[in-house]
């Protein structure tokens, strides 16, 4: 019989608890795929009374990740804690130094120490594994990394934070106001202790930057991302998209361009007939388009104890089978660092703003975007609200930079009465 | 530097030419990514002079692809010929028996010889790699080999005949009758030389077969998998599913049931709203649903020289990578042979058929399906059409023992003045 693979598990929520579970439970099955047992010889959490509905007294215990990731019975580190920084951080510096492999769902530690921590493993000849850390259960990494290894990957794009497509899902089906579903969200527990990290983009933001090192061969770079949250997208503007035959999702885009590489994770519309037009709820989607692949999409689960449980496990069962292959898709040393280009590939944007009841307001708006360069394809203008005419203002397509101008030409007329609000129009 | 990995290809059609193009223009893309140069040795075709558009001047030529397969420059005999027996079959075997790695676009050579293969295969310690026989460019075995790993499947279901669904899409959006979209896919090139081949569901039933000896580990048995194909859909089924929320695809579904396998390709009805309903053209989607992930789609091009050749290189990286993975995820002695279950499991039906008009025809026909155990969830008759009325019923699930039961009875019956046509109605 071959070796057991031995694992060290920190981290033991929910994520942590299922992992243990389908080890416990398919024993047979994961040993006949992978030709070796998986086993368990210790894990690590930061309360061990719990009652987490499965027996941990087959296994050793320790209160410090460190000493659990470094253990002499331990081949894989697997990492469930979470954190950019602090134990998770440590522990894992520490298992990879010590030669272990690693498997993590941990998507803001490899957003912000990616680069360090592919070295590290490079130089220990350890492999650094993450599936679980982008879109849950849909194994786009390794899709990504392995499957399209062959493709100039053109565009990366995802929907990957749950919590705010069921936001953004409730606000268009159920008629809810932006708070009125961010509450709905928060009562069923969805949204992180620290909610910008879903509806500010954070979240989500990481998970592109690990796609984007992947697909474009740089250095990971989060604070390339450039970041919008759904906080200011109104009910008003899910229905005027809807109106127009799209719909409005938290959109992460990715590509390489002659200046750099962009990477925006913002509210987007999306025709509302594309498969990312179409996903609802809490489902996650993510759309890779290569030069010889053409688009792949990827849609599944992107949370939950089952999904994420099922990432980490085939990052296990990699290891388990002898796939090594390096953290982002080539040697460490040869990844570039990001030059981040702010968007330049021109789009449709959908504006929208208020005009005050004065004679010839629209075509000063008009006028501010045409100086600019900006060219209208759809404009309407709604009936007054207490002196106030709501406009939307669908663009040509246009650079970010014309229409940033456009824009602060428009804050500079009289008539112009609440800051415009811009959406890029994705083609998809 | 590294050792390149030398490629034999043997088949210089649309796939050969692409792949030979990749190796070519992305020679140092490839080499960062999997770490040493990929060359080309040798290749092999049928017709040497024929213009490819890309030279192969500094290639080796072997008329012979068993030559080929065994020349001692090459590590990785890649097989784009097709065909399940004669030269591609005699080919992969002196490569495996010779020790080379094999990477092959050929799901019939699979479908009729993937356990003798496998067990070859094995036996030499190489590998035999296919992700190009299956849905074109979607990376699907490997994401149910490798990332869904820590999975028990539950089903694995396939829209993964371009030519159909292109045919049954223009059924649908031209209003075309069976014959007509069948002469326009004809007239496109879409056609395989011999048409019952993608019509009457072999191809994809081939494809069906491998995903279904990975999902459930069983020897693949192409011999199991119950087959129809669309040439009985009618533009009015399409309609009726239409109005009734449907869409009809030929659709592939296996799962493994307490009496055995159960591999279906048959013209199913989808709800238009799911994934597989929205499916459109010649795209291909694969659908897999784990007891940990849940349900994971995948959809991109299922055929064509760029997305074929993608899924072939995607597999020579794996090898050039190290990555050495069974055949069908496990090791080829532990596969069990499949034991072919016809369709057990209850679902609800479509059932078409003409009355003759006569007092208490319907009557007689609710009784026949009731007497079989068939319960009726949605029945309408139309108006008659020279002494026929055409009659649909829509059935509560059931077994297709007892539907086959009722569908007997009702063509006994001498009001039934056509032979009833009955689809499954997937749930999804």
């Amino acid at each position: 019989m071959s070796q057991p693979l031995r694992l060290g598990i920190a981290g033991l929520g929910t994520v942590g608890t299922g992992v243990v579970k389908i080890v416990r439970q398919k024993a047979a099955l994961l040993e006949a795929r992978s030709g070796r047992p998986i086993a368990i010889s210790a894990v690590s959490a930061r309360t061990r009374a719990k009652d987490r509905g499965v027996s941990l007294d087959s296994y050793a215990w320790e209160d410090d990740p460190v000493a659990l990731a470094t253990r002499d019975d331990v081949d894989v580190f697997v990492e469930l804690m979470g954190g950019s920084d602090g134990p998770a951080k440590a522990a894992v510096e520490a298992a990879l130094k010590a030669g272990k492999d690693v498997v993590t769902a941990n998507k803001a530690l490899l957003a912000h120490h990616g680069q360090a921590l592919a070295e590290l493993a490079e130089a220990s000849g350890s492999v650094l594994r993450f599936e679980a850390a982008v879109a849950g259960g849909i194994p786009v990494i390794k899709a990504l990394t392995e499957g399209l290894a062959g493709n100039e990957i053109i565009r990366v794009m995802g929907v990957m934070n749950g919590t705010c497509n069921y936001i953004l899902t409730r606000m268009e089906d159920g008629g809810l106001t932006y708070d009125e579903a961010f509450a709905e969200a928060d009562a069923l527990g969805y949204l992180e202790a620290d909610p910008t990290l879903d509806v500010g983009g954070i979240d989500a933001g990481h998970k592109l930057s690990l796609l984007a090192a992947i697909a474009f061969g740089t250095q990971v770079s989060f604070s390339g991302v450039e970041l919008e949250g759904i906080g200011e997208v109104t009910i008003d503007d899910i229905r005027q998209a809807a109106d127009m035959g799209f719909r409005i999702k938290l959109l992460g885009v990715s590509r390489m361009t002659g200046r750099g590489l962009e990477q925006s994770m913002a509210p987007c519309l999306v025709p509302a007939s594309s498969p990312l037009g179409q996903l609802s709820g809490g489902t996650n989607m993510v759309v890779i388009e290569g030069d010889q692949v053409g688009q792949i999409v990827m849609r599944g689960a992107g949370a939950g104890e089952g999904p994420t449980a099922s990432a980490v496990m085939g990052d296990v069962m990699d290891v388990a089978r002898g796939l090594r292959v390096s953290t982002f898709g080539q040697s460490a040393s040869k990844l570039v660092p990001a030059v981040a280009a702010k968007a330049t590939t021109p789009a449709p944007y959908y504006l929208r703003t208020q005009l005050a009841d004065k004679p010839g307001a629209l075509a000063k708006v008009a006028a501010a975007l045409g100086e600019a360069g900006v060219s209208i394809h759809r404009m309407r203008q709604y009936d007054h609200i207490e002196d106030r005419a709501p406009v939307l203002i669908v663009t040509h397509k246009t650079t970010r930079a014309a229409l940033d101008q456009a824009l602060e030409a428009m804050q500079k007329l009289a008539v112009v009465v609440a800051a415009p609000v811009a959406l890029r129009i994705e083609e998809v």
